[in-house]
């Protein structure tokens, strides 16, 4: 099967042969250096000095994680929305009582960061701002450096979605001055689903000193004290963590200029073979994802039944439109580990079964 | 290595193997058809027709779970604590201000039921009650069915920790009438850690439509709602739901009755074994759980050094004591795969640690 969808990838071998290591000691030595590995590479791949912990949940749990770390009820938060993770992170904040605003872009583009510099100037009380480094369901990559450079003017706490571009698209952590950065393992990692990886800054820190909202599981504080003696404080989803252990010894490797390299690559490829059959894409071109490809279903296309028969007949499987893009776009994932001719293969089997989903280039 | 801790347990090698294979997509339908049988097994494996959710977490996740979508701050919740994960399930409750009061047996004991009628006498204002079916800790088993019949004859909400029990040790929770139930997957299911799984009855749902704890990630009706288009809300563990794909259906096909006639023979053979060396188990004998032996640190016994020689000369992994019984006892696991002659084995290596270790019979 061709797997382009935004996570989960497919893993290579090595990866796929370690999840089948038998059980060890969640609180033995084995796993402490497994775990301690983990995290200092994540540290290197995060381009950070901040605390990383690994929590055994998806990305959307470390969304979670990143809200009731560092806010309380009643904590005034800008929410940076340009498509429906956005949305989610705002919802989060939500639902444990933050006093949300959202300031939403138009879907298929980037945050524009005058129109940011505009709300915190608006609202003097903001104290948190949440934004969407990759917006997995538009396409989009934020211009995040810039972002960053406003509201960090403001000295605001900014908690960012980077669950889809870590590890694939350039994120410096510590210099452009991200508190609190969320990532998955099923995304760039190279590793199954599972796990979400979280850092926290200095300023982060002081933010989970007052925060007050209620949180056990997800308890930052209970996860910096047992990492201090090489553990997590429940038990790890141990073969998850095998499967890192492995793909980012070869991340870390590889190092970062070739992995932003190869994802620049291969995203251009698949952008550009796109655009030759008579496609149009959905995200504006400077703010094109280099993790995954947005097109919009046009020209007579029926967006389901072109699904379909890529499943059916070329054992390819891409993503549909989430919510209210239902319908009316759909996409193709390039993250992790990809290779060449599975680029060659999604947009030869796009070619044939186009036509057949009604599309007229 | 001998793995002789209460979880992570061993694997059997077709639940290894499973753990290689190659990623699917989550929201398809392969993954579709093993969201539902791994539900539908575990249906039969808990004895119940209530809807049950698989989430991607620990145990302790799970626990959290079950407190957040069933209560509300204020509440009152009466705690039957026997042990450490007792105590652990009463602070989850009360970080999320529920109004705790604890009914604490002594560690080695079960809850007494006239001790829990006399606490729901004493307060008529008691919405649920939260109690642990096998301590960990102490190596406990409850006497469930007996504090279920109190429990619900007063019509309470009544929330399970079955973690380390269910699939090993008789649990009905419909017969019993339990309304929350959760366990977790690297206990008795011969799978990896990574999965929580919790039963949700009728009344646990007219709770849910009550409480007023936030909840995003953990939330049951999200679960629901997916799982009626065989999906999970978010993104799931994948591997973990391969293992227990696999497992489950070994353990149906076993069932029920052989399951738990294995889990009293291995615990039998292990008290006997424990005690013809003039070791002092903890745990009262009627209580004595069939999941995991505790054994007192007496006569002269350096608890830490046992457990050091039994690794460094036998490859064994035995549990130390948890919070005040650290260095007080040591805990043999017996759950889940476990073939008999990793018992001989770990009976063997004991009679040769245990000398070394100080200790005089």
């Amino acid at each position: 099967m061709n797997l382009r969808i935004p996570g989960p990838t497919p893993l290579p071998d090595n990866v796929l042969q370690i999840m089948s290591k038998q059980m060890i000691n969640h609180r033995g030595v084995e796993f402490g250096q497994i775990l301690n590995s983990v995290t200092e590479n994540f540290k290197t791949l995060f381009q950070t000095k901040n605390d990383i912990f690994v929590y055994t949940t998806s990305g959307t749990g470390g969304l979670e994680a990143a809200v009731v770390n560092t806010l309380s009820p009643g904590d005034k938060v800008l929410a940076v929305v340009i498509g429906v993770f956005g949305e989610r992170f705002a919802q989060i904040a939500e639902v444990y009582g933050a006093d949300v605003t959202r300031l939403v872009f138009e879907f298929g583009t980037g945050a524009d960061p005058d129109k940011v510099k505009q709300a915190l100037d608006a609202d003097p009380s903001i104290k948190a701002v949440l934004v969407t480094h990759n917006e997995t369901s538009t396409g989009v990559t934020n211009d995040l450096e810039a972002l960053a450079k406003v509201i960090k003017s403001y000295d605001k706490l900014l908690l960012v979605d980077a669950i889809s571009s870590l590890g694939c698209i350039d994120l410096k952590v510590d210099a452009w001055k991200c508190d609190v950065v969320v990532t998955g393992s099923q995304k760039g990692w190279m590793a199954p689903p599972g796990a979400a990886m979280l850092s926290f800054s200095a300023k982060a820190w002081e933010a989970v000193e007052k925060s007050k909202m209620p949180k056990f599981y997800f308890d930052a504080k209970k996860a910096k004290s047992y990492l201090e003696k090489n553990q997590t404080p429940w038990t790890p989803g141990v073969p998850t963590f095998y499967a890192l252990h492995v793909a980012l010894n070869e991340l870390v490797k590889e190092g970062l200029d070739s992995i932003f390299a190869r994802h620049i690559k291969t995203a251009q490829k698949t952008r550009d073979g796109l655009k030759a059959m008579g496609l149009t894409l959905f995200a504006e071109p400077k703010y094109a994802s280099n993790t995954i490809s947005s097109v919009k279903v046009t020209d007579g296309l029926d967006g389901i039944k072109l699904l379909k028969i890529l499943l059916d007949e070329h054992d390819t499987v891409i993503a549909g439109g989430q919510a209210n893009l239902g319908g009316k776009i759909f996409r193709v994932g390039h993250l992790g580990y990809v290779v060449e001719s599975e680029i060659d293969a999604v947009l030869e089997a796009l070619k044939q079964a186009l036509p057949k989903a009604g599309f007229k280039a």
